[in-house]
């Protein structure tokens, strides 16, 4: 028998809390689990920061792929014998929903900021490179990892594959909001996925939803929007990713002007160098980065040192709200301020902006443009969601973004009292 | 006001998915949280490679002992005005659950295997050493680290508060039943504790349960029993522990022998060396230990290397039922097949051996006596749970035992097809 | 001890699915669940025809009244020596709560549509009338009755009490939307009740809550909106609806045409001469009315048998959309179609329309003006809920309005073949 | 096509709250939940008196009923393709789940023990008789109604589809474990149905479960003694049913002594006769039990008007352990101080004993004979459960009893307080 046509003898199953059961029959998807790659996503945490908000959300990217399978693997099933479908594209659907947070790194919105990398580009490369993964893809045939990448990629002919995994309701994100508020304990994230599932319909270009359905999707657009803010953006979540990036910002610094650390940065040097090769990055796992934070503790730089300190032992940073397009004066004279105190603002006096679009109905042409969500009305018609949903309507493409200022309020309340510089600075921050 | 019965100006909560909330109102407690000792805590998994089997169990200890804290504090907010309650001893009650734990190092149960080390004897070291815990429980008064010791240690002359962390049914195992299903997702592991709480009631020496509770207590005890043989004991799981806990002999023998690391295992000398000092102790995490890990799978030593490999990228070991009492002469059998296979039957043939007591009554000065889960009658008369309950009765005293062999198929299954050694093995393994 | 203050020996519970216990202490709370004036709403249902759609809807108005009662008591736990908060309004905040559906009849709707009645009047009635429920009450102190009375009325002084029982956020709806949901099983119908309890405070002359729940209520905004499009809206839920309103007209009008009837109609009589005293009423639960509509199965009239077997038997209308105030024409032609078919119109074609205002801001002077929410912000201001929140917002005053018309399909499709008032009915119908 | 055989344009889904969905594609189950049989058991409660105890379990047959269907849906799905298993039963499997309580009359054990009825003669008469489901069931062919008669009557000749429906790990017992301790709200009654589905196998002559499930079904069975002991036969809802059957008692004796009636009571001179038949029974519903309990509150026999009022006001029986057997002379006396009182012991002394077996394995030949649960080991051996399960092995053949005496405590203590047959029968019932 073919390969990609081969069974399990008996069907594998993961317990999940979030889906009961996650299925595997075919040996291609249980082979591509048991690679070293794949079972690297275990040492990433799918919410990164999130855990030191939600003491809970210490889940890793490894839990979330199998969920993101399984919601394909379900949605597939539902599909057969009906038109558009084409049973041949089965494997590559499910393999690219399996795969398709393969290249997140450590803490991976950190790291592609300060590091200019991009995590899709990994994926790419651990799909197409010399690994595990893409062993057992070309065993399928040839041209499959090629495929898979395009699909990740959204790049595939086939835009109805692509909508499975990547559109304003995939897998990807049925599944990240329903175990993320499962880990976290939080009562936003609930919809009713079971119908969802039930009433979409394979067409020419995407996957959409009959118009029964749509107060399911309300339920999950409102979901998408409560995480973000709840959860996604919460302060205090911010607060330990913007010292984490100060402490990348810190540790290339001193690797650029010749620091001597304490214990050579092996992992790091080529990330610190601009040049990350694929092997570099398999092996940058969150295990390993924290290991460095936690021998950083002891480094004779106080900037890093200190800051690793905050990090691991979670002495975060607190906040005020502060939009600093409207604050510019008062931004511009806290930095005096902290210099003057002897706080060094470029790592101490961070301002961090989130923003989110909830939903977005169909922008041609515009930079990061979405594919809306379609209803199927009983006359075959396709309907956008916003024109029927007032909800949605009501959220539809706008922004909303919110503005924070992180600074040290242990270290300016540790100046002496009778320091001006101290009242200035606690009067401009809390008023 | 005393430190001691300082309150928070609001009351602060974590979001907890198992108690839905955590609720902190005393400075003490919430001071406790912050220190780096505990909050070390999030970097030692509450179920050390269970996640190899359950993807979900990847939550940290710091989650359980948030978690028996919150139903310590329950308990006793029903206590309040009862006979037998010294509402004095409510602050020493708090302390003592949420830092019982303190101690736990990585992957407990092999290291103190391997290195003969006691959790509890860290515990200990923590609370009363040189610590931010330590200092904190001081400032409530100078006898208090002391106290709090002497409970984590059942040695405290209060019975009843020693009970509410160590007895049968304590609120350790409450939590621990409950979070280690949530977070695996078995459907084990439901009990209702809410109705346990609001049947207890403090007696001089020990927390015992209203008669009218013991169907409740009957499904927690059944509850248990379910959890230690579908997820503590699975093979598995024990599979992960047989490799780690090879990993680190392999690692001390190299030590001993005077082998050249590539980097020079500075985490680890001291426990190699039998010198473990407090700083030592607090420094080795479990991503310490999965860095060491990771750059061990490119060390030279073929064994050292090989397993890890196994144990990062879980590759285990298989098993089969195999009692080494029963079946001797196979087990010697063998153990000169893998030595003329070349397998080192050291590190690759291994019987792991798990057995549980589910309950248990009474069995003065015998090894190892637990207290046993007394009913309150509406006479005031106390019975054994065992005697009223037939469930109870047919477990109770009654220990079983399940003994596996480990070892590597793959490499087995490597040996040349024509290898007598090779069919004889197989011939032992699977009869 | 006063009546009022008397506690039981030992705290009730009753086991309850949504709340999971309810909790009752007040000696005087627990006589009032034993009266039979409380004890007849296990014979009304909470969701009246909904059964029909949703099958697992066939909890009673029992459950709510009791849910109702645990969310205040738990809401008022919570005030315990909050300022604005007067202790001696507990057992009646408590008692309100728990009375405040006493007057609901049977399928409450219809029949206050059809024989004009007011289930509120009937509330006030049994509280101040000679009944179980006011002898208890009286035994409190002689005006208690009044008092809660007014509470339920919503004329009570302390407005802060009546908030707690009738505003856009209070404990009734609070309850219903959880348990409908429930019982329905539907997903929507979630929110973090607890989130919510724990951050309302207490105002001069309302509940107020929190800024930082405002994402909690919104969640509840949201789910009351989807319960009432899903749940409680549902078009066959209103198909049989509308069915028991045209039985209780047809049996009025038969009557008041001196139609014999198999069996007197004992229990209806006061109600079709429009003159129900507390005792009629009192006596005309759900099975009584079930028992008439089945005995009417077998009675002569056609459109009465007719109606009750599709009533009892499942056998509702069938529905378009048709908005009868765009379609005049349409609806007067079916009329006379109707007519000509044989099929009386004014029983077997019927215009239902459904509206829902999901949340209102205050419009003064208004008729039905409802309080809005309010946030309390750090600084002790108020701000109006839709004010802060855009989800709210924008579906805020936005009333909705559904319009469906029903008629025997069945009947429709009987009409022979070459019928062209059959061919032209089908045509408006379906198009 | 043929009728058998015609599947529904469109799925069609009840929301079901313990299966979430309850799928139909063939129209012949579809044709047959219209009925009016079926529609009938909606006013039947599942749990009987139930409610009384735990308000929540207002919950009828009929969602029972379609339960069962879906899990042998879900079982036979499972089932497809696989040995033993002939897609040719799919239909009968379904149907017979559907059906087999379909002959439940009201309070139906009461209503048995009073009348000498059976409920399975019943359903067997409706499937066999001139009903709706009977007219159905001919349409896919002229046997159909036999063979689901045989299946519910477990002497179809293919055991393997009886096993379905009956045997002690049947569909029917683990929809109502799962559906009565969701509508009652107890924390028993949770398994993994969704394991034991994925482990069951069809055998010759029965389903078995393999041996990896077998955690599983130990749970399965521990749920059923829990619901057994902490819902079924809870003393309160004992009492409830102690009522009613005095007051079923009470009319039958009153009618024969020519009592005259308020009103005839029509709908139950056929049982008091002893001669049911199909239409009488069929109308016997509990809304009409109900009612007449109602109007018999006003009736002038003083025993029938008390017990009634009881009833539906629930204003019960209290209870104390007595078993007859061993405390005859305290029975007799008791008996003898009752008529001294004045309160008839035929009516209000009452003893009632529950008793349940948790699991059996086979005795041939005994009476009442249940096929015991066997286990399919990887070799293809079967082995009875309780010889693979410890804890099933403990309450294996276990017969438990429980033994409590009934009486109305407040007439009791209306009794003058200078009474001695007061004073004697207390010390009696309390010591």
């Amino acid at each position: 028998m073919a390969y990609k046509d081969e069974k399990l003898n008996e069907e594998k199953v993961f317990k999940d809390p979030v889906h009961r059961y996650v299925h595997v029959r075919d040996r291609v998807i249980w082979d591509l689990i048991g690679t070293p790659e794949f079972q690297r996503l275990r040492r990433v945490k799918q919410l990164g920061t999130s855990y030191t908000t939600f003491h809970g959300a210490e889940h890793s990217r490894f839990n979330h792929s199998l969920g993101v399978y399984e919601i394909v693997r379900r949605i597939i099933n539902n599909f057969e014998n009906r038109p558009n479908w084409n049973e041949d594209e089965r494997l590559l659907c499910l393999a690219a929903a399996l795969l398709h947070d393969l290249g997140h790194g450590p803490f991976s919105h950190s790291f592609e900021k300060v590091f200019k990398l991009d995590h899709e580009d990994f994926t790419r490369k651990i799909i197409l490179g010399d690994t595990g993964v893409n062993a057992i893809l070309r065993r399928v045939d040839d041209n499959f990892p090629h495929k898979v990448a395009e699909v990740i990629n959204k790049t595939y002919e086939n835009k109805l594959v692509v909508s499975l995994i990547s559109s304003q309701i995939d897998a990807d994100r049925m599944d990240y909001l329903q175990r993320d508020a499962y880990f976290t304990g939080v009562s936003y994230g609930h919809f009713d996925m079971e119908r969802i599932l039930r009433v979409m319909r394979p067409m020419e270009d995407q996957v959409v939803v009959k118009e029964s359905g749509m107060h399911a999707v309300e339920d999950y657009i409102m979901s998408r929007y409560q995480m973000y803010w709840q959860v996604y953006f919460h302060p205090v979540t911010r607060s330990a990713e913007v010292i984490l990036t100060k402490i990348l910002h810190r540790a290339k610094e001193l690797y650029e002007n010749q620091y001597s650390f304490y214990l050579e940065p092996y992992h790091f040097t080529s990330f610190f160098a601009g040049e990350v090769d694929l092997q570099d990055y398999l092996k940058l796992d969150e295990n390993v980065v924290m290991y460095y934070f936690q021998i950083w503790k002891d480094e004779i730089d106080p900037v890093l040192s200190d800051l690793c300190k905050r990090f691991v032992d979670r002495h975060l940073f607190k906040y005020v709200e502060f939009n600093p397009n409207q604050q510019m004066s008062e931004w511009m004279e806290l930095h005096k301020l902290f210099q003057k105190a002897g706080i060094d603002p470029d790592y101490y006096l961070v301002v961090d902006s989130s923003s989110d679009l909830p939903y977005d109905f169909y922008r041609p042409g515009e930079e990061g443009e979405r594919l809306p969500i379609h209803l199927l009305r009983p006359n075959g018609e396709l309907k956008e969601l916003s024109r029927q949903s007032d909800i949605v309507e009501s959220i539809s493409g706008k922004k909303r973004t919110d503005h924070k200022l992180y600074f040290p309020k242990d270290l300016i309340e540790g100046l002496s009292n009778r320091s001006k510089t101290k009242k200035r600075i606690l009067e401009i921050l809390y008023g």
